[in-house]
């Protein structure tokens, strides 16, 4: 067994994470030789500038601008330049060169994953992406391998660690949003233009990626529901806070029935109210955690670091492993599986629990009002808080409502019937409830 | 893609595992064929007693007690008897008949993995256990595929639910350790006779099968050390709330190096003190955790429920969907790798953190001479806390020392000779920090 054969490797990008893998690859050769029974060759790294400044220093040799050329002949290619073309041609060049494929490239998968994995099947190929979502964290090879005898209910997860840092720094320590952005950028959590994370793009991304896997189906990026976290207050946080909640980031996704009885996935991304008691509550910093509720299993939790050059490397350097393995063993890829094909439904078929802040006039029969219009829109109520906020003695009245499971549609509609009556003064928040 | 080949499984034991898997296989067939692109037919269930009673109602048509004759002719064969024998006798006889195994059996694993899993590789059958540690949290594949690319370092891990309620119980709930151990036999989380579970029997032959499976060696069951919960007392879990920890059964198993230089692995099983800030110290009742820690990755959780029927039945199926697909792509298997072949070293040269608490005479200069002991026997102290406690107006004085990472070795020696010194009245416990 000293005797290997040899796996020609070709990595596309050398950023953070891609200089990490190559640094790796080339300190661990002979334990990953022992591992896969074949000896992993970088065969060359393809970078935009062969002169660029790097973390890690990498053998001048190995480097350059002609990714085409390396990736002929390459068995397995690397792709870590994110981004969407040339990603998304290279990758079609590297399948269609006989190549398996392992990218990190959560975007290009969202957006053109159907397409990609069409292409490899065809021509017998694979993708691997554990790195594409939670970073260092396996989650899409338990997903696909470990429960794929069991049937996925739900999946909520903290997916973008920067996100996750900033409401954990307004949690923790009180900060406004800008302030607690501005000490996420200074600790690189955050990128010069926020809005990829803190607007729920990236979330998205990774949500969408998550719903086709877990149930079997094609997934429309451009059906994913998705609200950012920028117009979250101090004052949501600690009103949460002192009701038992953290607000989380979540992508969210689920098996769910239309109210005209058509069964579809829900996949979506929004900040939810998470109790405090729920696993994903003490998820925090950057970290990364995927809370799956699957029907045998019941509720698991896969939880690390959510980024990170090195971390990520881990991902790739696993994916690389298998697809070695495969490689050295023969036999046909896995395929992503669509045959369920379900559809994607809207936001308001999805049906969950809310928090719903009013501010009212401070007197009698304000709440038998405002309970006529919940009524009237078919929206349950579980729980009344009423709290008087006086400011240079002038009070002001909140009505905190906590609803039973109602359907998005008729909590919205019901929303703005409150704010058409003229019993409220204005509706402060309303924040969906997760994990319950 | 309608016309799907048939893939013979066999299953052997229909306990609350057993039934589950049987019953689950029965119910998904369709689903299941469409993920896997072949037809699971379960040609049948072997039984001690076909007329036994049942939690789930099996077609008595697929029941038998012969065993050997079923194995013969199933392309998979599942193992969920539990015990050595017969288990580990039909689990040869399928892999010399050319099947692939599925087995839970985690005594069977930890007394003889090396001899089945060689046989296997012999005769390129492939042995799937993920059942076998922490039920239905995916933890062989991502150890053995997704960090596959990675070094792991550490492994911590609540793998006995059995025993973390116990102890959660008395953290929550101030329960003596005999209250807690019958509410856990009451609720059905603990056996009529305990000792497995208690004594850390079960928790070691986890250990046993991680510790192989995380540095690629075999790895003797004998040589794992192990020490149950069964001393811990109601005052060590209030004290250490106070100090800021909570007491956990841990199976660890990590890189280490001897006193000499040796290379080597450890594995081993005792309560020890967690931090509160840990993401084990979240882990209630009777869950699961297994906490990694690895080179590149970083720190990663595997958290979910540690036992049941249905929930473990969802590791087995996700074995079976591997297992079939393989079946049907072909190519060879995995084998188990034992390439580094890294010494089991024994609990002497594990180098971790201590608690010492010492009753002492409460007059001045114990202290000192506490420390010269401490020093002379090369123990580096990092923090101490004396405490008086008075008990009929009886004063009794109480020091806790906290020390620095110490060879066990040379702790044990250190102990020693405390008690031997005169200077302290008794030690009244000694408890390792781990997560540190």
């Amino acid at each position: 067994m000293t005797e290997y054969r040899t796996v020609r490797v070709a990595l596309l990008g050398a950023g953070s994470v891609g200089s990490q893998v190559a640094r790796l690859l080339l300190a661990n050769g002979d334990e990953l030789a022992a591992r896969v029974g074949a000896r992993l060759e970088l065969a060359g790294i393809a970078v935009r500038n062969v002169d660029a400044e790097r973390d890690v220093e990498l053998p001048r040799e190995l480097l350059t601008t002609d990714a085409e050329s390396l990736i002929v002949g390459a068995d397995i290619v690397i792709e870590l330049m994110g981004g969407i073309e040339p990603a998304r041609s290279y990758i079609l060049s590297a399948i269609n060169s006989g190549a398996d494929v392992i990218t990190g490239n959560k975007a290009l998968l969202a957006a053109h994953g159907p397409e990609l994995f069409a292409q490899a099947e065809q021509v017998g190929a694979e993708i691997y992406y554990e790195a594409a979502v939670a970073a260092a964290i396996p989650i899409i090879r338990p997903l696909r391998d470990s429960l794929a005898g069991d049937n996925i209910n739900r999946i909520l997860a903290i997916v973008n660690g920067s996100t996750n840092f900033i409401l954990d720094r307004m949690d923790r320590f009180g900060d406004s949003m800008e302030d607690a952005q501005k000490t996420a950028f200074e600790l690189g959590f955050l990128e010069a233009d926020p809005t990829l994370d803190v607007g729920g793009y990236d979330a998205a991304q990774k949500a969408t990626i998550l719903a086709s896997l877990a149930f079997h189906s094609s997934v429309d990026p451009e059906g994913v529901y998705r609200e950012g976290i920028e117009h979250i207050t101090a004052e949501q946080i600690e009103a949460a806070r002192k009701a038992g909640y953290v607000i989380k980031l979540l992508a969210i996704t689920e098996r769910i029935t239309a109210e005209d009885g058509t069964a579809g996935v829900s996949a979506r991304v929004y900040p939810a109210l998470v109790s405090r008691e729920h696993p994903l509550a003490a998820v925090h910093g950057g970290n990364n955690a995927v809370f799956v509720e699957a029907e045998a299993a019941g509720p698991l939790m896969f939880y690390g670091a959510g980024a990170g050059g090195v971390q990520t490397a881990s991902a790739v350097l696993g994916d690389l492993v298998s697809a070695a393995r495969r490689h050295v063993a023969g036999g046909p890829g896995l395929g992503e599986s669509t045959h369920a094909d379900l559809p994607l439904l809207p936001i308001g078929e999805v049906v969950t629990k809310y928090q719903i802040t009013l501010r009212v006039d401070d007197r009698q029969g304000v709440l038998a009002e405002v309970a006529t219009v919940l009524a009237d829109g078919g929206v349950s109520v579980e729980t009344v808080e009423q709290t008087i906020e006086s400011t240079e003695d002038v009070p002001t009245a909140y009505l905190v409502i906590g609803t039973h499971a109602t359907r998005e549609r008729a909590l919205q509609s019901t929303v703005t019937a409150l704010n058409a009556s003229g019993v409220v003064e204005s509706v402060v928040s309303v924040l969906r409830v997760e994990g319950v």
